[in-house]
């Protein structure tokens, strides 16, 4: 398995002075050049992003919806409070720090004084459950827990299973302007609140020099199964995706973005770091604006008065402001988003550009800190039609500068990038994670042969561009041929009468898989959809030449409701166990 | 000495495994996370600076003069036919390759080519004399020499002496086109000519990963005494440099530069990398235009013909540029010109400016790769009429991106960033030179307590502005006080007669040193100006407070000429003892 792949990946060794800074690389040294004893080379820690920040336009603000706002010389000194409270409470170089708050100014702080102390940041993803939290403050052995007062419910519920520290420090919105009120009271002990221990921190800290290979992050992805599963970062890697979005951002300018620019991100920043732009935004010195929760019109209504500029957000977030009925009265033209997290469909992006929205799609995971791939069109593209455009607008885009992606087969043999062929998506970069945090069996799984599986199926076109068919768990493979799931859902949603379809493949003795359909009818097309209407559809459609004659399935079977998972996605894995106890069991 | 300088740096070791890559900063491992084993994390090689230039805007072109035009795919062929030519006579990894050419789209190929392979690029300075090239070429072993026919008369004078190769490939501008004809005779065995070589290759090279240190390429600075001496620079600092280059000009848009302009080097490729621009442009798929040698006609003609819309060049071309008749008679509006080397005067700032040049000002060294600083203007700046502006434009700029500058006094004490102090500047980054090639000596006068030395004396301001006031070694130290000789010459200038005029510091006993002026009149004040003319000047400037008191030289001496150095600049040492004989000795 996987034969063509490059083995030149050794373990590091777990010595002190030695560990992960090893070369993994051959050093080429038939003519050898010493360095001399005094020559400084500096690490590519993120305090050399913060350094920037007060070099170009620092009196650009950095604002807490209508609560809070500053300047970035403000901003500097209050990282360094930040880290001198915690020093002061006991934190120290090594530790972690979890957080759980709403996408404010205290959080972006966070983000850089926690690993610029040498601490690693653990950003809480506050929609779990409150054993899942439990479950990631256990496995990441937080040090002390900064907790928003919206959810000390969460901390109230779980504390006494919490081993790993007694030290919390709330946040709360109630000691800015006029929101001025008591805080809520804790049935357990607190360090205090945190604008009052920065009040009483000083505003000089000397952050030191370490190496660029230290851990600076650490959170939480779940799946289907199993427990939540912790990636990692470190101060190099998040330097050079900084890198790779100023290159493609600024750069390439996919989605053009310029110092000029106001952000704000509608991806919560406990959100694989809101996708890197808190601190691309903050090196390039651009005005911010971090919104705290999501509502449609408070959302649009900060975005007018600050004028907004440049957003990042999954589809439903998009979806709900382009049909808020504010988005109808107000000049959305100016605002750039970059969508990721699930699929744009093509309805959507019109919707939104319609309203004069710059809308384009990125492709990103957990795993890969997270940007691997966006859309970008080229001098040519751009000069396509509203209707071809879409074409590119919603699909994975061009992959990411400095990321090698490759599609591989069962066998693990690399397939054409021809743009038809679908395979694995495996990749590489320098800003991927190196496993899952006291998890060996899984990071092992995760990498193989020097490449990180990325679970996705998609083809790879000569352009670069990616288009994403499937999980490689729904994926039916069948006569050693790759049958995209949402490609035979694609057709079928265009049948007249379809309300909704799933395609799960089954096992076949023959084939090994087949695929089979399950179809809810429309109310009204109930006596007029069947088996037959649909087939006729197909087979037009396979002598069209539009699909091959195996993505046709064995059987439709119309059903009242389609399982789905808690968050809306088709659950494949029941349909899949559901259909084999009805048809085959 | 150096007291408050950071000593955290430790020489590498020279064993063949860790060299190089061992960490020279703290660990912290409190909470130690394991690399999983067959995780990969690329090294940042010049590699994946050319494999971006696919992925883009490949269409786009690479021009080399009237002669020659390819697109992105083409070259990325045309480097790996380099590679697999350079292979075939016998160049491995760790070996050194010269090369002798003007600006040309082969000398951009060897800036991808001979690094990607692992081995040293020589880029050598054509203007030094034969005797100095041979130094260079014996000095930097190299193992062959790339040379076009124009420099062959350089080798043919210093061919027997030398020792270090005897393989040879010519490069010719008669092999394209019009301009195609018989190539000139040598007196030595060559292994052929380039295109022909190329021809011949392969167009497939997989091209390794190794260790993000090893040295790229070398080259050799001149000072006014001694030898010449080797800079060098790894991938690692070249690639770093690029993302200098990419936040500077696309991020902050310093001098904006944009994935759309077109790019004319007039700065030579041999000339520390033509500033990084050339790796830079191409990694962002710049339309790229190689003018080879640097007529004023002909870089006019290139310039409108292909649309050049950025470039860089030191203040004599722009000189010559901008006076040149054709000038007047064409749109220059849409040109960006960065300038460096020596300084950008007032008057040719704003005659660039009338013609609707956009010009500021950066400033570097060969030591530094070579960005340390670059005008840049901010939101406010940019609203400031042109007469404020060309204050900014003309200084050495904001310091760059991940370039740390401090000013030291003479016992190595940091002094204040206030605008007003002088001192001497050393830097650090993460792409100084990390010495001078086999010369121990010169390397630990560069490099003191972890800050690269730069001789050069200035002003920093809060604002990160650097104002450049002198040469360490022609400052006027007098009374404690560094006394700036620029800005005297600066007061003398404007006196009406004064031609010329030179200020040198020369021993005293009471003060350490005391200033010295010599001074040419203009021919039709030679008996108005006099001692008593400029003294009363000099004393209304010092009563305006515009200098100090102790500005004003001991001595005014008048005489018909000023010894300069070969490139036209004040001579100051001989200065100095032509003045010590005349009046101490």
């Amino acid at each position: 398995m996987h034969t063509k792949l490059t083995e030149n990946v050794s373990p590091s060794r777990n010595t002190s002075t030695l560990i992960l800074t090893l070369s993994k690389y051959p050093v080429i040294q038939t003519k050898l050049i010493p360095r001399t004893p005094s020559a400084y080379e500096p690490p590519m820690l993120i305090k050399s992003l913060l350094a920037q920040s007060l070099r170009f336009n620092p009196t650009r603000e950095i604002i807490y919806r209508d609560l809070f706002r500053m300047d970035y010389f403000e901003f500097n000194k209050r990282v360094r409070r930040l880290a001198n409270a915690l020093t002061k409470v006991g934190i120290n170089a090594g530790d972690t720090v979890a957080v759980l708050d709403w996408d404010s100014h205290r959080y972006l702080e966070c983000f850089f004084a926690v690993p610029m102390m040498g601490a690693i940041l653990h950003t809480v993803n506050v929609r779990l459950s409150p054993e899942q939290i439990l479950y990631t403050i256990e496995h990441a052995e937080d040090s002390i827990i900064l907790v928003h007062e919206d959810f000390l419910p969460i901390i109230e519920a779980v504390k006494d299973k919490i081993t790993t520290t007694k030290r919390f420090i709330v946040l709360s919105d109630k000691v800015y302007g006029e929101a001025k009120a008591e805080l809520s009271e804790t049935s357990f002990d607190t360090l205090g609140e945190y604008e009052s221990l920065l009040a009483e921190a000083s505003e000089s800290y000397d952050f030191q020099d370490f190496d660029e290979n230290t851990w600076a992050t650490t959170f939480y992805t779940t799946g289907t199964t199993g427990n939540p599963k912790g990636v990692y970062f470190s101060h190099r890697q998040l330097f050079l995706h900084t890198m790779g979005l100023m290159s493609l951002f600024t750069g390439y300018e996919a989605v053009p973005f310029s110092h000029q620019d106001v952000y704000m991100p509608i991806t919560p920043l406990f959100h694989v770091h809101a996708w890197g732009f808190p601190l691309f935004a903050t090196m390039l010195n651009n005005k911010q604006v971090y919104p705290g929760r999501y509502e449609p019109e408070m959302l649009l209504k900060l975005l007018l008065k600050e004028k907004v500029t440049f957003s990042h957000c999954v589809p439903t977030i998009l979806g709900m402001l382009v049909n808020s009925p504010v988005a109808k009265q107000v000049d959305l033209s100016k605002w750039k988003v970059v969508i990721g997290g699930s699929a744009l469909t093509r309805g959507l992006a019109k919707a939104a550009l319609d309203l004069g929205i710059n809308v384009s799609q990125g492709y990103g995971m957990s795993e890969t800190a997270p940007v691997m791939s966006i859309v970008h069109l080229n001098d040519e593209q751009q000069n396509w039609n509203q209707e071809k455009q879409l074409d590119l607008r919603t699909k994975a885009g061009r992959i990411a500068p400095f990321v090698e992606m490759r599609l591989i087969d069962d066998a693990g043999e690399f397939l054409p990038h021809d743009g038809k062929t679908v395979g694995e998506i495996v990749t590489r970069g320098p800003w991927m994670t190196q496993g899952y945090f006291k998890d060996p069996e899984n990071s092992e799984k995760l990498w193989q042969g020097g490449w990180l599986h990325t679970g996705d199926v998609a083809s790879i076109g000569p352009d670069y561009y990616v288009s994403i068919t499937d999980r490689v768990k729904d994926v039916i493979k069948t006569g050693g041929e790759w049958v995209p799931s949402l490609d035979i859902e694609n057709i079928f949603s265009q049948i007249e009468g379809v309300a909704e379809v799933a395609v799960v493949g089954l096992p076949d003795e023959r084939w090994g898989e087949r695929p089979y359909a399950i179809v809810v009818a429309k109310p009204e097309f109930a006596n007029k959809l069947n088996d037959e209407v649909i087939r006729n559809y197909l087979d037009a459609e396979v002598e069209a030449g539009k699909i091959k004659k195996w993505y046709v399935p064995d059987r439709i079977v119309f059903v009242p409701e389609i399982p789905k998972t808690s968050v809306g996605k088709l659950d494949k894995k029941k349909i899949r166990v559901e259909m084999r106890d009805l048809l085959l069991g």
